[in-house]
């Protein structure tokens, strides 16, 4: 398949964005991060003073034939029901996204059931579920070319809608595992170093679910110098949609609010895919599911927040909008020293 | 003066609030703080499902005599230039309360210059601005107990309006130095260990300003178990007002946002003249002001948010809002297990 071309960083703008800091009323440097922040943006969207006002979740859902194994404290049927839930504005994604003024994009990538058309819902299922990576492949290199390219195809047209910032969230039982499974082929550390509880399983559950990533991973033999083939191998389809994601937005300049664990497995799959892709990365927060760690000291990534969440679906990227907007707006909006006649040093 | 009683914690609002967190759709604990943060407020509030709809930042401005002593790198005129910019909508917390829906209430409670009556301007001055601490008292007892007062005064207003959450900020140039004052006294730490470079002195003008409170301590002899002694004689008028604020919110069940290292040494005196008051307090950021750690340890708060940030005026608590408002409508709105047909573990 064909990776899309991404473009080097704005430097002019990001320059700009620096210079307009230093003469804000208010010492310079003393809004740290939220000041690097307004300027890297400025490097992403190519403007001196990026606005952030169209904003989406685009979150993609899907089941995984390793549920079968038990490595989830909930039944596969979740999935489902929550993907409903999101259309009924009642899940956690849903208030977060109300609060920070964004859309949430829900995408059918590869629930094991049928949904009938919905407002919000985007249905472009590859396939219903992948297979069992603990006894073979889940899934062919097509399944997850195709399921990267429907992430692409997402993303470009909700920027055909406007979008200033895209988030990444994921839904899908099961999915911490074959997310494990790919951190720790792309990371070189041990299953047992990246694998968690997931949603809550206890510490038999946590053994067992352990124990199926070593096998899985043992089974399909992924290269770690191929993200195309640990994807396939080991990965699944909401992961490889969320790659499409990011993939696709920074193609045309769309800074990418990279959520959790499942999100930072598709990070790393894009950025194998296609380094210069992690420049649009933004890490919205640390989470708690331990492997989260070597993912964003993998990609380079510091996270803007830390509650010890563990939710997924986009949750942490939608309060990280309040904080990236912020930064854009001290830089749009502030008076300068000599506008508002305030003296220096 | 008397000191308002602070009412207990509402211990079954909290309970409430924990148990609704287990309903809802969502992993139990899987967001983390924010299902904490939801307790919190609901036992502050002694409501069940709070709603911070109604938010405002008290920004007390005022001079200090010791900035005399060049422990600024600003000169003292720009305590007035930054009020002015306040008024007109142009500084960093003009932009962060647009943003976070909330109002910006401005109080002269002891710059040394008068201000014609304005729209958000708040008249209470106390006395132009404090005397040089290095040379004697900063205020009188009597100064400081009716600085405190003016703060509990605005606080209650601002209640009678209608608030739901209430947050401290700081204007005034040389504020570093008698916040450094308080801390090293309350805390026993020495000066040096509390002391930073404030809006941004050199070695040289670090080294002269620790010096300078140094000599404050020496000169007036604090009574480090006498929080109003403290306040008195190495304190200013904007420190006393917001400790005015923190203790009239709190006595009213209004949760307080602690901003940074000013509105730190504020909560610090408040907390002095009233332990139960720190029940109230969420302290919003972490700032790069080196003492800042040892007010947020003294008082046992865990800061929100870590930025970087050093600029005071409360905008580290309009970020903190955000995240507040999250919590509590995560609370409010999600859907609950039986109410979205989701199935539990």
């Amino acid at each position: 398949m064909k990776i899309p071309s991404i473009p080097s960083l704005n430097i002019q703008a990001a320059e700009a964005a620096r210079q307009r800091q230093m003469e804000l009323t208010k010492p310079a440097g003393s809004l740290g991060r939220l000041e690097k922040l307004s300027a890297d943006l400025a490097g992403m969207t190519g403007q001196a003073r990026p606005k952030l006002q169209r904003k989406a979740v685009i979150v993609m859902a899907a089941d995984h034939g390793v549920a079968l194994e038990g490595v989830s404290a909930y039944p596969a049927e979740v999935t489902r029901q929550m993907v409903l839930n999101f259309l009924n504005g009642g899940a956690a994604i849903n208030v977060l996204t109300r609060q920070a003024n964004a859309r949430v994009v829900v995408v059918d990538i590869g629930v094991a059931s049928e949904f009938e058309a919905a407002e919000g819902l985007v249905r472009r299922k590859v396939m219903p579920g992948t297979r069992n990576m603990a006894a073979g492949p889940a899934m062919t290199r097509a399944e997850a070319e195709q399921a990267v390219q429907t992430g692409m195809g997402v993303v470009s047209e909700e920027i055909e809608r406007g979008l200033d910032l895209v988030a990444t969230g994921d839904m899908g039982i099961g999915n911490t595992s074959p997310s494990s499974a790919i951190v720790s082929v792309i990371t070189g550390l041990t299953v047992q170093q990246v694998t968690g509880r997931g949603t809550g399983v206890d510490d038999e559950g946590l053994a067992r679910k352990t124990a199926i990533i070593e096998q899985a991973i043992r089974t399909n033999r992924p290269d770690p110098a191929d993200a195309m083939d640990v994807l396939s191998k080991v990965g699944g389809l909401e992961i490889a949609g969320l790659a499409g994601v990011i993939l696709g937005a920074a193609a045309r300049r769309v800074p990418v609010v990279i959520d959790g664990f499942i999100s930072g497995a598709a990070a790393l799959i894009a950025a194998g895919l296609e380094p210069q892709v992690k420049n649009y990365m933004i890490a919205a927060h640390q989470s708690v599911e331990i492997g989260h760690r070597a993912v964003l000291s993998h990609l380079g990534l510091q996270p803007l927040l830390d509650f010890e969440m563990r939710l997924g679906e986009g949750t942490g990227s939608a309060l990280a909008f309040h904080i990236l907007e912020a930064a854009c707006r001290i830089l749009d909006e502030m008076a300068t020293f000599s506008e508002a006649g305030v003296s220096g040093r």
